[in-house]
């Protein structure tokens, strides 16, 4: 991405080990992230560029000479962030702030909308994928868990969704409607989706969700809680990342209920006083999801067939039509893009 | 409360029974709160006046006739709060967002700082102390049960203090300190008391602190990673309720951890984004304390010894010395002021 607006498609050297815990992976499914679609929207212009994406699955290629869990012909699912899944941060389950690890698309580690990947600590960052091929029917699936579908879960997890609880999803793009799968698996009695498209909240529907809300702002808020009785809602997952999005969720939260924000926030700055959070008690959570933590339960749940994430991916584009396929993104006339590889 | 720095005793009518679910009670211990000194500092001139106070045991006058739990004689604790104790967010424990309760010390529900009080859902606001009368050596601690203590309390509550958790309380006013009790009570590993009187954390010491901090700001943060071996701390309780007190709260708390704010905040924006809250994974939990939920077993271990939280106090004055302890409270000359009546 050189800008707004502006994604090419340039040819680089293929990646190289540079560390002995390094793998180099052949890519089979990329895609776009609805967070790639905030630098799409503000990025300054920079001649220099900068690599995009962070979902992959894919084979492995090469591996470096201290990486033991891995060989090359692994099919694998790599989070979107890296970590060695050894230090004290990813023993409690917070994977995205491993002292080690970080996030892709630096001048130093590559995106993952390309050809080759070098991955950074590969024993923590790749999974295996077995008894998968590159011609599995369950691609689009197992490429939801290395991002979008898990990010989603660790909204609903980090808010406690359960058995009784009344969950809204705010937002109806994939993270909004993982949030909804992700809810309903966890138990969740009631799912208020809020979301304008309707060939996305017919998904969300088909994936658990009781009520849909095209309404949003302050008429959103009052529809909410009238659909609960005027108590308002156990947990908000908010999946937009906008002020907007935020002070949605904090005008439907019921008293004592949580706020659990998986939306990269596009401010830093808001409301958490009086009148927002602290008088109400309610309880603020969300970040980066820790994918990691969550991975290879989601890989059997995806393999048994239980859970069926990949539907968000409604197009599929080789890697020279990028450009197109972040326009059609933009342009919400694709809810996911799917980038598959040869 | 006539303006900043401007407070009074005065003469009003005796309060009366209004609604049938109301209770007077005749107060026998009152005092005044951290949270009275925001006003103290801030608050516009009005000819009219606030009463003032929140926190008071005493004895049940007189009962409303639909009154079913209390009768005259009673030695009772308020809640800083009232409450019907029934409602659904009353059953949720978020008492102090009971759909029919409030805050004292408005026109129609007066202040606590009072020889007597009108006490508005007297069955859900009053809870009996059993074999308590006026001579009780226990006096302090169970008024510290109808705020301060369990204020603390609902802080490492929230913030989910458990066995083997780094707690950093910020503030070592008497919030700061009963937080420091209840994070001892919740089985806390290590407890570090930020704050500079030493006077004060030394009784922070006597009831668990392992480590005080003096220093504040980037100081004060530096302090504390250093303390933590660079990770920071599980848990946050943020006694305060200035904007520095939360900054400092963000910048000590480890990936994944809690902050939990008890102090009211005098701000309602505050940073949340990548660079504070989102980046790390931190909760933010805290609000008014549901001081109800908690209030039998708190007494239970008052009555039985096992907690003392009363050592707040170190200034006993009447009601007519009121506004020299809000004076030496607000020039911390005082800890926390109890006012004794009769």
């Amino acid at each position: 991405m050189f800008g707004a607006g502006d994604v090419r498609v340039e040819n680089v050297p293929d990646p190289r080990i540079v560390e002995p815990t390094d793998a180099i992976v052949r890519t089979v499914r990329a895609c776009v992230c609805g967070s790639d679609l905030h630098p799409y929207h503000s990025m300054a212009s920079d001649p220099a560029g900068r690599p995009m994406g962070h979902e992959l699955i894919g084979v492995v290629e090469e591996v470096g000479s201290a990486v033991t869990t891995l060989q090359p012909g692994d099919f694998v699912i790599a989070p979107f962030a890296y970590q060695d899944n050894t230090c004290v941060f990813c023993r409690d389950g917070v994977q995205t702030s491993c002292l080690h690890g970080g996030f892709y698309g630096s001048t130093e580690v590559g995106g993952l909308q390309a050809e080759l990947a070098r991955i950074p600590q590969a024993d923590g960052s790749l999974v295996v994928v077995p008894g998968v091929d590159e011609s599995s029917e369950l691609l689009p699936s197992l490429l939801t868990l290395s991002d979008v579908y898990l990010t989603g879960y660790h909204a609903a997890h980090m808010g406690r969704v359960s058995a009784g609880t009344t969950v809204t999803v705010i937002g109806d793009g994939a993270v909004g409607l993982s949030a909804v799968l992700a809810s309903r698996q966890l138990g969740a009695e009631r799912i208020i989706l809020m979301g304008r498209h309707t060939s996305r909240t017919d998904l969300g529907i088909e994936w658990g969700a009781t009520d849909v809300v095209a309404e949003r702002g302050e008429e959103g808020v009052s529809k909410v809680l009238e659909l609960t009785g005027g108590e308002g809602s156990h947990v908000v997952l908010e999946a937009v990342g906008h002020l907007p999005a935020y002070e949605q969720a904090y005008g439907i939260v019921r008293p004592g209920g949580v706020i659990s924000r998986v939306g990269v926030p596009q401010y830093e700055e808001a409301p958490i006083g009086f009148g927002s959070l602290f008088g109400k008690n309610v309880t603020l959570t969300g970040g980066p999801a820790p994918v990691r933590a969550y991975l290879e339960p989601a890989i059997r749940q995806v393999l048994a067939g239980e859970i069926d994430p990949g539907r968000v991916f409604d197009r599929t584009i080789g890697i020279d039509e990028i450009a197109s396929g972040y326009a059609a993104m933009d342009a919400r006339e694709a809810l996911k893009v799917m980038v598959a590889f040869r």
